[in-house]
């Protein structure tokens, strides 16, 4: 299919579903059309060609607006591509649209609808990318990670979402929230296309997962406050591991290393600590174009001691060491991704609860949505590493993903 | 003295400098003067009031330019205020003004020249804050530093420059080159200002150096590669650290924990392929508008392969962990800042040889500025420390400069 044809097809898909699914922030059919026609003329092939790409509306983009899921930055026009955005672009990848975020990637839902259930959310904060993959819009799309952003949307929504280890991907022209959380990562339709996509922004190809024959050494950890969490994805996360088993991987029930509760608090302090200075403009100087909820959260979070932060930086360090020593052996570790299927729209975009640690301490997290729970709504699992293990994470993952196909419950 | 007439009295001598320094990528005296105006009407009064304060052209400014020294960005007008320019005003400091940083913070010179001896460098990348504060025309200057860019130029300028622990700055709105490098810092007229500036842009109150009776627990190290520096600065180090000795600090020549030269390589390795990543929009759409030394450096990085990045990782995480340990029992560690006294100009602004290491660990550095060399610029000490330790790092270096001036050598 041509790279015209192909953009046409995603535009009449997209704009066909925008008026009930509302996952854009922009979309311009006349500027995608001519990108199109730029890459179809010819300099750019690439890994990428032949994706349409949603970039989530806090990356920097040079030819859309970026606004952050805010007043404060409407209409701003950045002069260069983000990083990422970039990388996206130079594989060859068609940028289609600005995809909703909630404000500042917070917790302030934009306006988006779960594609399987407009009454429902999407999740959050990567809103718009998680929605416009699972409604078969765009077949890639960015999003970002600092407590659940991007595990939340892909399990609500029914995709593939991956975050790599912190740091793999450039931030270069993407709005910070916090420093040492931040981690840019991608939705997909499988894992292969997860980490070709999150392969071509980090620049390396050596990413890509290898079908091997090899079944993984698993974990799988119900962590100690998985009662929080409703009985159909607790039933999915032994089911997913009984297949794994059943097909020649290797599981264990880790025995559990302690520490989680500290951790989760910890990531909330790092996070606070770290959000209130990031956004010190918008909380100085425009107080009153701030959800009530966000200004509410920094205010909170601006009286956070140094004491506190530093002592939550040393969990990380040590409670957090000693989780990661616990995983270390195991290709992947699975666990929850989500408290259940995704919340009406009126509670919210959802809990990050089961995903703090892991993005705290940094290392590859994937969920791998495997079935519809009692409400109709998509469910699945998440499946975890240590920093820099995503090459076996991923590995692991497609093999799980196959084993579930054959099992014929994926 | 009123902010007005402060303000005044700043931008009188920093337009009769500028001729002979261009330390300044944008300098407006009437908006200045508007912005002292309101900050003396009344809102805003803090730890920054009566500071007039340089921030370095990569730190986007809501009501000044940002071109981050390249034409790529020329004429840019941020949206907002980078966190750390926020901060920094919201403590009452007065912006005089964008300094003038090489092209994207690397190695290209801009047109800024020393204040001792204008046909010498000021150093890099952080050259307009430095010598502008050097020059008594800013109190207080933003820098970053991802190999040597605030060290070396203190250095040269013969100011205190002040890297704190990674991390401890946000980098909102900051143009990024290396992810897990750049670092946010200042240069100021003495160790306690340099750590009130820090402390503001940090947000935190508690780095404030207490002048303490207790001598601190100093170690000199003397690195392996010390021959590739000039004789004076060797001898200032030998020199600084018998003053502290003789003023009752415990001074102990650091046996060499190995691993110094391969640490070199691996920030080397680090800053290449996170530099040509963070700029890829730049070196994939505006390579001829690079300076030929950039776009050749960028060339050589994107030829690194994943495993030899990788290799650096884990080089910082096992060698870089045993310098860690063996330096963690000192308040500090004296060490050389640079090779010597600022090169002249045409050999571009010098070598960050002697940071490299500094900034790959991630600990608190402080260049002290002592002495005079034997061609009549400044000269002085590295101190160093682990990450994190930054307040024990600050109070042994203001211990040491009180020890340096009542000695009537520095």
């Amino acid at each position: 299919m041509s790279i015209m044809t192909l953009a046409e097809a995603a535009l009449e898909r997209i704009e066909g579903d925008e008026g009930r699914l509302q996952a854009y922030a922009w979309l311009d059919r006349d500027s995608v059309l001519a990108e199109a026609r730029r890459l179809e003329d010819g300099a750019r092939r690439g890994p990428l060609s032949g994706h349409v790409v949603a970039v989530k509306d806090i990356f920097d983009t040079v030819d859309m607006p970026t606004a952050c899921g805010s007043p404060i930055h409407a209409g701003r026009r950045p002069v260069r591509d983000a990083a990422a955005v970039a990388a996206i672009r130079a594989a060859g990848g068609l940028v289609v649209g600005k995809s909703v975020t909630t404000e500042f990637a917070h917790l302030t839902p934009g306006p988006t609808r779960n594609p399987h259930d407009t009454a429902h959310t999407p999740g959050g904060s990567s809103s718009g990318s998680a929605a416009s993959v699972a409604a078969g819009g765009a077949s890639l799309a960015t999003g970002t990670q600092t407590a659940g952003s991007i595990i939340r949307p892909a399990a609500f929504c029914g995709v593939v979402g991956y975050k790599p280890s912190f740091g793999m991907i450039s931030r270069s022209g993407l709005s910070l929230f916090s420093e040492s959380l931040d981690t840019i990562g991608g939705f997909a339709r499988s894992v292969a296309e997860a980490a070709l996509f999150v392969g071509v922004m980090a620049g390396r190809s050596d990413l890509a997962p290898k079908v091997s024959q090899r079944a993984p050494r698993l974990a799988v950890w119900v962590t100690p406050d998985a009662a929080m969490a409703e009985a159909p994805v607790l039933a999915e996360l032994e089911r997913v591991a009984a297949v794994a088993a059943a097909a020649g991987a290797t599981v264990t029930a880790l025995p559990d290393p302690g520490g989680w509760q500290a951790l989760i608090e910890a990531q909330q302090i790092v996070m606070g600590w770290e959000g209130v200075r990031a956004l010190a403009f918008e909380w100085e100087v425009h107080r009153g174009l701030l959800s009530d909820a966000l200004r509410a959260y920094l205010d909170d979070a601006a009286r956070l001691q140094p004491e506190e932060y530093e002592a939550a930086l040393e969990v990380r360090r040590s409670l957090g060491g000693g989780l990661l020593a616990a995983i270390a052996p195991y290709d992947g570790v699975l666990t929850l991704s989500a408290k259940g299927e995704a919340p009406l729209v009126e509670a919210g975009t959802g809990d990050p609860h089961f995903c703090r640690v892991w993005t705290l301490l940094g290392g590859p997290a994937l969920h791998l949505p495997t079935q519809r729970g009692p409400r109709g709504l998509p469910i699945g699992v998440q499946i975890v590493g240590a920093p820099g293990r995503d090459r076996s994470l991923l590995d692991a993952a497609a093999w799980l993903e196959a084993a579930l196909a054959r099992s014929g419950a994926a």
